[in-house]
């Protein structure tokens, strides 16, 4: 039985020791600008998109400590996000895992800047890993595009997009969905099919392990939506009750919270049997962390 | 003799068509980000970098059709920091190129959002491009890290976090250069060595392209201070005099008017003279565009 929360910490620190490698030491000039980077990456996130990366990677047979480096780049991709969402023109938050927010912190347009630079360092470090790495150019090519789709326009700050025009309007659960599936969905895939692809994965191997992101995003945002409505501040590190506060479309405000846990439950349901393809024992971590999705409390 | 205006005109041209091909469609949701990132890429620039790319990739003898996607990748990174720098945070400029800028036109969290964007998609482009194109992969991902390089915390965004810290400080001409070296100088390098490397470069024309692009650099930026001062508001598309109402560093202010002329035209003489290593014939775009580095008037 595998011990997940071992299995996290184990994966969380290879991932801090690949960031601290790879981004830029707080006292090269410009300094405030990598302290900035530097408070934001390491402010205490679960490191679950480098996590998800590092565990498709090894589901199919790859060496993770050779895709280390694209796991970073996705946690730097995630980090820039949530600095530029958190932003005065964006959410306006003020707390982010228990502390101060960067603009807080740091100042609005220094922020702004760190948020920038994290997002080019990810594929700056991407491009080294390339460079650098074992494996054939193509694949390593093939990594970059499937992170940078899942970052863009037409994932991660498409769904950022949707969600602003959304604030203060009635949204279906379908259009909730389809928010939420480029919003947080489009990261977690993109982490998913890197480490897949960095793995060596095979076609059926990358459609079960497609099908699993598709469930495994949409379980997390359900249980995040409830978790602002349930949740502990202390605990989450962050405001409780700012989606409802913001107007903002919930599974909760739709379905109501017993619905949504329901909703939840199935989706980390149907992620888990996506993996059936894999045998049992190397399948695990993604199913706990399926489980994990549906059930954490921050 | 080369027709510079023409020559210009036709990089334009080809750059422009490779850009509307890579960005996505106004017509597809999120319609308004995707409007904010053409808005602001086909606002009328004189796509420099892009032409110094191409004109980089013939000078060492590649083929400009297949270096196209890198220069319209470089041009949506020099967007996206046109758009990002313009916001209140930043420089707060309601105008760029005779025209509203991004946030003015399209509201500040979608002008961040569609600078974001720009610059994932700038990635996603060389993805792609590596994917398909007709060169090695291991030569394409040199490509990438150049740009993100150049575009990061050690180029273009450190430059920008440089020039916030200096505002309304005073500055030495040494410590100005360092900030113009990175804020304007590391991507016109980046867009010159990615297009020298993807057309196949050796070491020894690498290093003269890479003299040339500090020479260029610097005169370009020397010529930016200098029409802050004596150009004109309706030909530059921008408000003049901003420099001084920021008590922004520049060369005028530092060495006076009549001296940054003779440091903008002796770097331009420098930037030349690097070209000596290649036949007159095939350097005469890249000398011509450092002519016009010091004698443009926007």
């Amino acid at each position: 039985m595998l011990d997940l929360r071992a299995y996290l910490a184990e994966g969380a620190k290879a991932v801090e020791a690949a960031l601290d490698a790879l981004l830029p030491a707080a006292d090269r000039e410009p300094r405030r600008l990598h302290q900035a980077m530097r408070y934001s990456v390491f402010g205490g996130g679960k490191r679950l998109r480098p996590t998800l990366c590092l565990a498709a990677c090894e589901l199919v047979g790859g060496d993770r400590e050779s895709v280390l480096p694209v796991a970073a780049a996705l946690e730097m991709v995630h980090t820039y996000s949530l600095i530029h969402d958190d932003l005065p023109c964006m959410d306006d938050d003020a707390l982010r895992r228990g502390r101060p927010t960067c603009h807080v912190a740091f100042g609005e347009a220094t922020a702004m800047l760190a948020g920038d630079a994290l997002l080019t360092q990810a594929f700056a470090a991407l491009g080294e890993w390339a460079a650098q790495g074992t494996g054939p150019a193509a694949v390593a090519v093939r990594v970059i595009g499937e992170i940078a789709r899942g970052a863009g326009s037409f994932g991660m700050v498409g769904g950022q997009a949707l969600d602003l025009a959304a604030e203060g309007q009635e949204r279906s659960l379908l259009e909730l969905e389809a928010i939420h599936r480029l919003k947080t969905g489009a990261l977690f895939g993109a982490a998913l099919r890197a480490g897949a692809i960095a793995g060596g994965a095979g076609g059926t191997e990358l459609a079960a392990i497609e099908r699993y992101a598709a469930e495994f995003g949409l379980a997390f945002q359900i249980r995040d939506d409830i978790l602002d409505v349930v949740g502990d501040q202390a605990r989450l590190g962050k405001p409780v009750r700012s989606d409802l506060r913001k107007q903002k479309a919930t599974y909760p405000a739709v379905v109501g919270l017993e619905r949504a846990r329901i909703l939840a439950g199935e989706a980390a349901d149907r992620a888990t049997a996506a993996l059936d393809v894999f045998s049992p024992g190397r399948a695990e971590p993604l199913r706990a962390l399926a489980r994990l999705a549906v059930s954490r409390e921050n």
